[in-house]
């Protein structure tokens, strides 16, 4: 049995200029920003006033684009279930790994990144 | 005075078949669909057990991505309040608006879809 559910997005920019585009997003959003640790300072996070979801800005090198985040106590069994529902792996990354949908997106599937996760999130068996 | 915030996301999936997109998603996330009403089927929602967002897989004729909506009382003064962030209008569309983020993201500019707007919406003077 493992557990996993929607964390949050990525909002990936295609950007040299950091805290520039998460200055932009978290007045667009109205969210604070809070830089994340390490990392090489690559991400920003945006603190959802709501409490909603996890949301960061990420510096990339490949176009920009959304992408979501699935947080998981297993990630080599949430990985495995959703290859089972169509989806491929594409890379490893530290703790996480890059997937990408049957319909096209890619998304990650990564460590739990709330305190509430063991409560309110799906059960596989 | 007016009123916006997050108010959720859009999975945009370049497919014939809606149908087998949202049920890829919908047990990828662990979220029940329920079919949108009108807009020619364009539409699944995806129901978040914890009523965290608002999230739609929508077919469309372009490549396959996520796209932000921001919710707002005052479409058009939203549009303005982001234009003055370095946002750019695309197209209006029906009761929204879609605009490129300075980062190159496109999001949308939508009436409110959630009751809980009012209370938990940020206010711009």
């Amino acid at each position: 049995m493992h557990q996993s559910r929607l964390s949050g997005f990525i909002i990936d920019c295609q950007t040299d200029d950091l805290e520039a585009a998460a200055a932009f997003w978290s007045a667009a959003l109205g969210m604070p920003t809070r830089q994340s640790p390490g990392e090489e300072g690559r991400y920003v996070r945006l603190l959802d006033p709501a409490g909603r979801l996890h949301i960061e800005v990420q510096a990339v090198s490949h176009e920009s684009r959304v992408h979501l985040d699935i947080e998981s106590d297993d990630v080599e069994a949430e990985v495995a279930r959703l290859e089972a529902l169509g989806a491929t792996r594409v890379a490893n990354v530290h703790t996480w790994t890059v997937m990408q949908a049957p319909t096209g997106q890619r998304f990650c599937v990564v460590r739990p990144q709330d305190p509430d996760f063991a409560r309110s999130a799906n059960r596989w068996a």
